[in-house]
């Protein structure tokens, strides 16, 4: 048995939407004893850490409505059926900025809330970085503006809470610890 | 108007659980057409960088329902009513790892799944430790196994998979960059 297994007795799923599911879940705990777990499910997702070739990071600004506010990002998007990490990737970073990514190398792939979702964003660094001048579009209902900004500037941002997001947070720490020289 | 605003036409709530709540909401774009959100909410939740006096980082390792597998992150747990960052901070330390950290320092806070949920991690430094010999007990539902490992070896869990959750790696980063000493 698998470190503290809890069995599935039971799974009711409450709802099936366009993006999450929702699962109520009856569990047998290692002790015997039973308990319940609320779980959502989620595609997955996709981040990218996208580098100019003058060494700045490029952010999307988007309002998140679970927030209520507009908050500064990677970007990212959850993964379409079928689709390939990699693909996923380089669409989501074509909707969102414009770029074309020459480069693509995986870098971390990570659990979001592992108390209560599945969703698992995997995150990719892009460079050699190409404007397209007719990139695909986004999603109609996503509204994003893009910032290239320093990596000590995007440390500020961090530090004011422009910059509010579990991704993003690592991302940035990712670049500092790999290219020292970037500010 | 903040940038991107989805105002809310109507709200209905699916389901109010322990842990979470899930909502699905028809907003006003932008551009003035409709869509839908589905939202979850969650009472948002502390995690704990510990760090023992020989350099050592404090994780535990617990079976995460949601991924059906157990993983290795930091402490953490969310946040009861009523009760401050700091003393969640200070009662999931001492709950999963038995330990009472004198010193405490705010590192950043974040959303962990921002597309989807409204959940913030507090994320704390703590130092100073002492092991207790008779700390609070957590959840009787909840079973963690102690791991105090330096930061290398901790770095490659991450590498191996063993530590697959995003709050954890931004914590090691974290570490890394504060603590450039730490091996």
């Amino acid at each position: 048995m698998k470190f503290g297994e809890e069995k599935t007795v039971r799974r009711e799923t409450l709802f099936e939407g366009k993006i999450i599911s929702l699962h109520v879940d009856d569990v047998e705990l290692p002790n015997g004893l039973q308990s319940k777990r609320e779980i959502v499910t989620h595609p997955g997702a996709v981040a990218v850490i996208a580098l100019t070739e003058d060494g700045n990071i490029v952010l999307v600004e988007q309002y998140r409505k679970a927030l209520e506010r507009a908050i500064i990002e990677i970007p990212a998007g959850k993964i379409d059926a079928g689709e390939t990490l990699e693909n996923c990737a380089l669409r989501e970073l074509e909707e969102e900025t414009g770029y074309l990514a020459h480069k693509l190398e995986h870098v971390q792939s990570f659990a979001t809330s592992p108390g209560f979702a599945d969703e698992i964003i995997h995150v990719y660094l892009a460079s050699n970085l190409e404007k397209l001048s007719a990139p695909r579009e986004g999603d109609e209902d996503e509204f994003v503006r893009l910032h290239e900004v320093s990596l000590d500037e995007a440390l500020q941002w961090m530090t004011e809470g422009k910059i509010y997001d579990a991704k993003t947070a690592f991302a940035l720490l990712y670049v500092q610890q790999q290219f020292p020289y970037t500010k």
